[in-house]
């Protein structure tokens, strides 16, 4: 029986990829006083809601869906939580 | 004494802001054959590398940081989770 799932998605760039947005906070920060920050890298953070028929097929589907529109996957790395809902 | 922290933050929109980004996503997916998502809301992913002399003092600066630049407090929320790192 189909189920909802309720998932989290991270998408990070590679670390050998550049973040000039991620240089860019961080020397805004330093100007603003905050000179103790070393590094930031900024990424993606995706809530999705879907209902498959199990939490294999939901992974797997959103590998799928990563792999073509959430990741770009020769800059980008992406992990994937899942939590089933409590039916009604 | 100084120690390093790595820090990921977390930033969604509001529930009450719309999400045109996700919108649009969730719409794409449909497009490509997915037609059992319900809804994607898209935010930030952002791992924050700094030292500081306690975590409490982490979390504070983090919490400034986030309202002052990483965050628009207006319509995102943010979450904070910090780690020590083992000193060398």
């Amino acid at each position: 029986m189909a189920q909802t799932y309720q998932a989290q998605v991270y998408v990070t760039l590679r670390p050998s990829v550049l973040d000039p947005a991620g240089t860019a906070v961080r020397s805004g920060l330093e100007h603003m006083g905050y000179d103790n920050v070393s590094k930031i890298r900024i990424g993606k953070y995706i809530e999705v809601s879907l209902t498959a028929d199990s939490e294999e097929a939901a992974t797997q589907q959103l590998d799928r869906m990563c792999d073509q529109l959430l990741a770009n996957p020769v800059i980008e790395n992406y992990r994937i939580e899942l939590q089933a809902m409590a039916t009604a």
